[in-house]
């Protein structure tokens, strides 16, 4: 696996600074430091300020979401590896308005605890403070203990929706309320095809065999329910859908919204292929699709494979899906 | 490299199913024709019709950009092969609303014959239809002998500015001379870094060494300046930028739109690295950035490695690039 890089410790902070040159006017760094994001512009008196951040790799997760309808701010860590909670703090107390802080974040040891210690020192300097931990990935554990599992693609409909719920002049209650919503409503469950090589380290993240797949594989390369032969894209399909279908349970007459997830090295032809026979799949079940992401939302550098995530929607949570988006990595305009 | 796909003789259709799946609202085949792509929803009258076409495994090329502010309609091959003219005939017939239609397309032999002949056909039948062939690729001929190269991921410009001046009401010829500026303003050159493999063909497009890079690949695999050691991001950029600015050339207080473009494989981390010196290098020449786009817009499915394109802009051009788009592969809002 080859890059396209400089020196490997420069990795993330050269990252940084090529996407704060990119959107001058949408993002910018707190005090030149690179590693804590934040929204550029006014901020809008009275709202609830949304937090995120994680190890770096990932892109568009987990700083591409802060912006417009999104999140308000983001602490940076080296590649796969949890900011600190002293940059988490310096975000929190940037992005408040005096109406909270609520941290948006995935579901791994060190960034909890990162976060339960940001929230405490913010709590101690008067700012409130909530959080809510995507835990989206079915292959992780088991559904009776749902919040031993990882937050994979899945995260990405809570920033979208506690977003435009913030956006609107919610309070911070409601704001959690509608993101542990989204949080309980969505499924996620993906392949990986090939590793990724995290620059500096010699040797791949973990290793697949020629005709295999690992199921379930978490964007770290943690490894998922096991491997399996290589299947044609419907097949996998069928069992990814089965999984996820199953696990909420998903049933008749549901609306849902879609998102296939590319890894980073997987083309978009083969997303739509696979996004077809989800399509196929849900029509036979009589689940009905509100609107479909098909992109890289949650990525592992150079890793191959993809995920579905699949969100099943109501009348609140479809007006937030619902309102416009605009950061350096995601627009969308109203969709209906 | 493993894919995600069916049998390879479906590729292309299935591709197309979801993509349709996914945006109902958005676009639609003609007849039940996969490969004549078009908007979805009423047509404008009196709207210059815009299409363009080629051949699939580039997305979000060539049908990822029909829609809103950027084009009508979009005639679709095999991998890497030229639709028929009588694709592209249908698709001309069908977006016409009587004040002619502008092909849109890349510097390809079998793409240049086809647009040709549907052009004729459609003249015969009334329609008038005029021509930009994109031909951004310095890598693929003398600067003398511009109409010699390849069109790459410049194209997008020419689609973006066309398509907002389309969509503003101006007449066939007012929208192919601003075509044809952005045209002759833009500038393309990349490096391969891997190959792709064509589904169901059992070797890859071209091979290159564990430590090499090809300069100047094509989006098919074409060589380009020939093959050199992979070097570290700077250097490459730096290497790219010097051919770039002396091409046009691009000179002190010029003001430019820049384009980091993914072959496909290579993380997004890696072009935002690649941004940061582009815009160091542009700052020291005393060019000026306008905007950026970073990501995907012309891929060869798994292939990695990156191209750098430049748009010299004046006051018309910069209009047309603000004003905005949305498209099932790109959305922008006005910029300023």
């Amino acid at each position: 696996m080859k890059k396209i890089i400089n020196k490997p410790e420069n990795f993330v902070n050269e990252m940084i600074e090529g996407i704060l040159k990119a959107y001058p006017n949408r993002v910018k760094c707190i005090n030149n430091d690179l590693r804590c994001i934040v929204r550029s512009g006014k901020k809008k008196p009275g709202k609830v300020g949304l937090s995120t951040g994680g190890g770096s790799g990932h892109l568009p997760l987990f700083l591409g979401y802060v912006g417009e309808g999104m999140m308000d701010g983001c602490a940076i860590g080296n590649i796969f590896a949890s900011p600190s909670s002293s940059k988490m703090l310096k975000v929190t107390k940037y992005i408040d308005n005096g109406s909270g802080v609520l941290y948006i974040y995935g579901n791994y040891g060190g960034d909890k605890i990162n976060f339960k210690m940001a929230a405490n020192m913010a709590k101690s300097e008067g700012i409130k403070v909530e959080q809510v931990i995507g835990n989206d990935d079915i292959a992780s554990g088991e559904k009776s203990n749902k919040e031993n599992r990882r937050g994979i693609a899945g995260i990405f409909y809570i920033y979208k929706i506690a977003g435009a719920c913030a956006e609107e002049g919610y309070p911070l209650g409601e704001v959690k309320r509608v993101a542990e919503k989204t949080c309980s409503n969505v499924r996620t469950l993906g392949v990986g095809l090939s590793p990724c090589i995290i620059p500096g380290v010699s040797k791949p993240t973990f290793e697949v065999g020629k005709d295999e797949m690992e199921i379930g594989v978490g964007i770290h390369g943690e490894p998922g329910m096991g491997r399996g032969k290589l299947k044609k894209a419907d097949e996998i399909v069928e069992n990814i859908m089965n999984s996820i279908l199953n696990d909420l349970p998903f049933k008749k007459g549901n609306e849902v919204s879609v998102l296939v997830n590319g890894l980073g090295a997987t083309p978009r032809e083969e997303l739509y292929i696979v996004f077809r026979k989800v399509s196929q799949i849900l029509d036979i079940e009589n689940i009905n699709i509100y609107n479909a992401y098909i992109d890289e939302f949650a990525t592992s550098m150079e890793m191959a494979g993809m995920s579905i995530s699949l969100l099943k929607l109501d009348d609140e949570l479809k007006n937030f899906l619902n309102k416009p988006a605009n950061t350096p990595f995601f627009k969308q305009t109203e969709l209906k």
